[in-house]
């Protein structure tokens, strides 16, 4: 059972530390190997995607990622950026399942800046497609046409790509409150028409869970006006980035939530839903629960151990519930602790 | 002074009653000729935008509608659906700036799902692209490819078409607080790359702004976080589409809030942002203030007359001021009334 480690930039190794502290705890006879991505694969190979990374997560059967990114890469060419870097290996590895979980913990109710009523005891899921659509759709680029600069893009599903996408929805609602909501812009786009067709159509299958459809504008407001009401959502890359992210700050403490990324045979890309953070980096303050419960589904949905990640679930709610907190969650009464101490909390717990 | 007075649908012709009489009460000479869009248009004609409106919209100075749109006509074909007369109206006027007001009145301050002091004092002006982007891209469609469904569309933008609506959000900006977010996904798309260059190339022309630039996902996440923060955000007809809409929701009073559509005279359309609510359609009580306020942005923008433009805005701050709420701002301790005496109210404040 072999694992990717990539650290990535910013807050990444100092935050995938702790997770990997956490998963060598659980003596599972895991074997780790680390690689880069993103910029400090950039600075070491002139690639965000190196060819020794490639090999290695390709090899492996998960892969645990930190976080990719920052100012220092910002005036680099497209083809340099980190960000290419985590587009290339969802491509590469066929990872075309995101799924992110955005959860309201209890003890962290008051980190939303929504009403209380409104978000307590929120559990939505967001089932995200990663490798299709707008963001790797051919043609694309910036020409000059009619003397001027014209940019484009194409966005595109075939019918399998949704159908797959779909299926993992509609299991994923299955073992949950079997809710699904479809998001689309099929008043306006013709590929998300497909969309809903498509998933209308495995609803036939998928008897014991309830779809419903909704446009992407309409969803982005309901997730406001009364998020409590989607149990899974499942939508294509583009809306699935925006929508993921409006739910997870949804409740307030994105540095707890984080997400899967899987290929057709559960091997999957771990990493949490936050950024690398590069204003707070080095310092030792960064939350590493994200990665912590970002290994805890890798537990669950790669190596099909339930046990490890629920053991793994419980000691991060442990450590809340014994007031532990970094900076990005503290509030007056509990106590505030760095990187590495968090990191140490859970091990105590576990 | 030629006013072309598009009900709509649903509660469209109940809201646009009251903004007729509001008008009419003003005593401008306005000339007011009443036309068919949407599923009414449908239901009459066959064409969600038929000629004589086509006709009507062309001719007059300014557009006033209600809503379109109802499961009514979910049934038919995309060519014949009521959100095409929308899209059709918007492109054959050449209406690319629609300017998108989320702002929270004090006396509805509880209605926000978000926590007051989030959002208490909260005026964002968004500025969304309105007659380019992927909603009107060519090549689209769905075709069979190699045995499956297969489902395109093509996001485009001219650089002189993000120049035209990056004037419009810097002009707008200058006459507020200074501040323009311009919201793109440069780091995936190409054609918001250009979009996010041409901003920046524009900005020494207005150097008394300040312009930011934000990810999509991002600013989907800073509206929940901290809307405050913003003052004008301008940014594609896709992404604008989304964000407004989740912008107008932290208000909670979508019943509240006009939008204008522009063209490069401004010439424009009026709109209530929200939709056509068929659920109460016909009973008269759908809030009328938005549609209301809808008339005041066209007395602002295409009659150039600000002092008719705030006295319509003062007269609905007043009726707010003295408890009138229809049932979608409703609380206890107000006054709770339907579409007509709201109409009556905002009359007698004038
Ligand atoms: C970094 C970026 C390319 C990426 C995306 O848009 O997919 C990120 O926003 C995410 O959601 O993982
Ligand atoms: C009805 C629909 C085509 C329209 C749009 O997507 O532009 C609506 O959502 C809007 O924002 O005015």
């Amino acid at each position: 059972m072999k694992i990717c480690v990539l650290p990535g930039d910013g807050i990444g190794p100092e935050i995938m530390a702790e997770a990997v502290r956490v998963i060598q705890a659980l003596d599972l006879k895991f074997e780790l190997e680390e690689g880069l991505l993103g910029g400090a694969a950039v600075d070491a190979t002139g690639d965000p995607y190196p060819e020794a990374t490639r090999k290695l997560a390709r090899e492996a059967d998960a892969v645990l990622l930190g976080a990719v990114g920052g100012p220092k890469w910002d005036g680099l060419l497209r083809e340099q950026r980190p960000e290419r870097g985590l587009l290339g290996i969802r491509k590469d590895l066929g990872l075309f399942a995101n799924l992110r979980p955005a959860i309201l913990y209890p003890e962290l109710a008051n980190a939303s800046t929504l009403k209380p009523e409104v978000v307590s005891g929120l559990d939505i899921l967001i089932v995200r497609e990663l490798t299709g659509d707008i963001y790797f759709g051919q043609p694309r680029g910036i020409e000059n046409r009619d003397g001027e600069r014209y940019g484009f893009n194409t966005m595109h599903y075939t019918e399998s790509e949704i159908r797959r996408i779909g299926r993992v929805a509609f299991e994923a609602a299955r073992k949950r409150n079997k809710r699904l909501c479809s998001v689309d812009k099929m008043n306006v786009l013709e590929t998300t028409q497909l969309w809903r067709d498509v998933m209308t159509e495995l609803a036939p299958e998928y008897p014991d869970v309830e779809l419903t459809h909704m446009l992407v504008d309409n969803a982005a407001m309901q997730l406001v006006r009364a998020p409590k009401q989607f149990d899974v959502m499942v939508t294509g890359n583009m809306f699935g980035d925006i929508l993921s992210d409006e739910a997870s700050m949804l409740t307030g403490s994105i540095g707890m939530l984080p997400s899967a990324s899987l290929d057709a045979n559960n091997k999957g890309l771990y990493e949490p839903s936050h950024g690398s953070a590069p204003d707070i980096a080095g310092k030792g303050v960064a939350n590493p629960l994200a990665t912590i419960l970002s290994a805890a589904m890798m537990l669950r949905y790669t190596f099909n151990n339930e046990a490890a990640a629920a053991r793994v679930e419980t000691a991060v709610k442990k450590v809340l519930a014994q007031g532990y907190r970094t900076g990005d969650i503290y509030e007056p009464g509990t106590t505030k602790v760095g990187t590495k101490q968090m990191g140490d909390a859970v091990l105590a717990a576990l």
